[in-house]
């Protein structure tokens, strides 16, 4: 049977006169698109704009819920209780799913942001906040590190988990990412992306930043949206996954 | 046939360790409640737990969504582009509507809320753009004034709208509010309100400021929720209203 | 030498629409109002008018900055870099510092607030950012803990630091606060919260919550502005101090 | 006597990790930065950083306060009470006041935004706020078009006016802009800039749409920081100004 293997970056995180990322760029390779909901990033206007664009692409969207701080974009963790959670989240995906009802598509996948995510991995409260929260809707996957508690959480639901690594961070031997303060925090040459690409889908590894290969065997491939030439890596990354007979699909679509 | 009449009022327009309103007081009388979109007022939390206290009071709750301008409560006239006014609020619709379901109720109807409501009465382009949002929804009723644009446009996309009349504002000969600056704007005395009610419903008029009748006919009645008095406003026209032998109830469950 | 305390309590917390608080009752009795700086509450139109009151009062007002996040009430902890959190609090300060002056009144002290006041008083690296903002503004006096990193910030930079004890919640032996999620967390009766105003001042401690004695000795007493009473709490601590013979004063004015 | 003008541009919109301008490439060629407030674009940090850049480039720093708008960018009209707005411009002038001082600087200036300086040009009691909210304040002057309503209530309450003219828009016969909807508005030629700069300087007149030559009479010119190549036309004005010997500097600093 042959590999298959989802590319998800995300997108729609301008905010009224402000643009950020590379939407136009990764949604020529990347097969999902994970759209900011409003709270860490994106305004209604930019969300329906690149959910009309990734229809228009044929890439798959998907709600990218973040902590409710533009200011900081989402990256600083914020004490937030899971009830309180659960609604905050309820309500983030609910209007990026109108939305894109409305363009005539549906959401198919939901992938915490920043903060949330990192948190979420470890903390069975928030990773169970945001099952409950999917709950509320149909038929929507969850991205999420395999072995995390976000997954465990979700499965528990009997929600779906594409697992997911990421293409242009370093890992570290525990299978956590190597902090962006430090050295091969981050990739950015093409090649070397495209290579981890295809050893990720083929052998299920990567080589930790001790030389040790571990094992990750995801279901989605990240890149970052905000990682100097993400278009380019997306690009990079798609091509080789191509040319090594790798199907690049969202996780839902396979039969 | 019996005479039917909604009775209205706003509900979830608290913001974090904010109350406003008199939500409690008010879920004891009327039939239908427009809920906060957590832009002019409302937030996640605040929203999920007045749509659960309406579906154990038995009413029915609607999406009010209004401006971005929490620090105005929506009140001050925005300079809105209608196109971006659409994603506002299929946003703020959606949101609501989501949370909704997740407290295994729905939405029923739409009623823009302060400075919207008013400028849309007249103005086409946002009148349009009202009924463009609704129409990426289902079964979405518009409470607006009847021989209003927000009306017209409604239905010239075959959206049903209830006509609505204030219990608690005066009118001027021509229709219009009087305005809140000016004497006879409010109404606070429960027995002028409740036999108010009783006479829109029997006899579809309102008398104005100046003591002519004028007709409204309306299909739903508002208290506004920050009328002082406005739980005991919405007691005395319930009451009333059942004791002349008209049914209290929402306009989309009429046979 | 005659006794001298100062008493606080927060204002100025309202946002638009909505109140919170008890402003007008609190500046009949307490001698230091920590005014809201519009991040974790507060606007710039009820931020002016609170220092209006206090300057009519006779009240002193100082800045009360805390985290950016409204929805929370600045409750929340949130992970702010400390050079971020400099540029945060000078331009809080800043702004109702000028409020102040157009009152024909000025800024006497800061104190923080919320999650930022609990984490700062452990955190070396947050007590010296608000040190360090206050720097940038000439005289401030900080209310804050005695023996805590904030105070010892401050003290290392030269600023004059009002040690605080809180007369409305509880103390574990160790001095710090009952947790608002244990029994004996808040105290609401003014009789009890008077006896313990007069014994902080003229002992110089507190019953803790195993019946042992903890010594606080307090420049400034504050009375939480959202406990049940407030307003009648901080009259009868004023009434009890007046009686035993206690100064009652900001620390700023003490020759 | 030498000609003088003086040549200024926005700064310090950025918002989180949000960039937007070009600030350091005005930084280049401008005499006076006015720099966001907070309200329609702009964070602590950000202001933070811009006055440090521009004080360390030796331009002089303004307050540059806006519609508290940050999705429209305060280009969207608002009403807003003038009162309101007295509260609005204090606190935004003052936290940029107190980042300036922190930096060991200080502002020289006021310039409204967006919305509230189109608006102010006209509406007496916005123009009246404005110079309300600077009389709090000691020797800003205020940049406004010569003849507006913003410069006369400025001048009535002895505050400094400097005129300004836009080098970079088109002018109606009447001295408006042309609307940027329509062809025209926007100049983005260096040559056409830069000669229309000297012209402006040594005639005092613009060539208007129609070919009409109008007078305005300009202390100071300005660039928008989001035209297309603005620092390209900085620093053409810049060496076209210096080439005609007109020296360029702030109108405060003039003998």
């Amino acid at each position: 049977m042959r590999a298959t293997v989802d590319l998800n970056a995300d997108g729609g995180e301008g905010f009224g006169a402000y643009t950020i990322g590379a939407d136009t760029e990764l949604l020529r390779s990347v097969t999902s698109l994970n759209v900011a909901c409003g709270a860490h990033a994106g305004d209604p206007v930019v969300i329906r704009a690149v959910i009309r664009a990734a229809a228009a692409a044929g890439v798959a969207v998907g709600a990218h819920p973040g902590f409710p701080d533009l200011q900081g974009f989402g990256r600083r963790a914020m004490q937030i209780a899971s009830t309180d959670l659960v609604a905050m989240l309820i309500y983030q995906i609910g209007a990026v799913a109108a939305l894109a009802a409305s363009e005539g598509t549906r959401l198919r996948h939901v992938k915490a942001h920043g903060a949330l995510y990192n948190m979420a991995v470890a903390d069975a409260a928030l990773a169970g906040a945001i099952a409950e929260a999917m709950s509320a809707f149909d038929g929507l996957w969850l991205y999420a590190p395999r072995d995390s508690a976000m997954a465990a959480a979700a499965e528990s639901r009997g929600i779906m988990v594409a697992y997911e690594a990421f293409l242009d961070r370093g890992y570290r031997r525990d299978g956590t990412l190597v902090p962006r303060t430090e050295p091969g925090a981050l990739l950015t040459d093409p090649a070397q992306v495209a290579a981890r690409a295809v050893t990720l889908v083929t052998d299920g590894t990567v080589t930790a930043s001790d030389g040790t290969s571990i094992s990750l065997r995801p279901r989605t491939l990240c890149v970052h949206s905000d990682t100097p030439g993400a278009g380019a890596l997306a690009a990079a990354a798609r091509a080789a996954l191509r040319a090594a007979g790798v199907r690049v699909a969202p996780p839902w679509s396979v039969p």
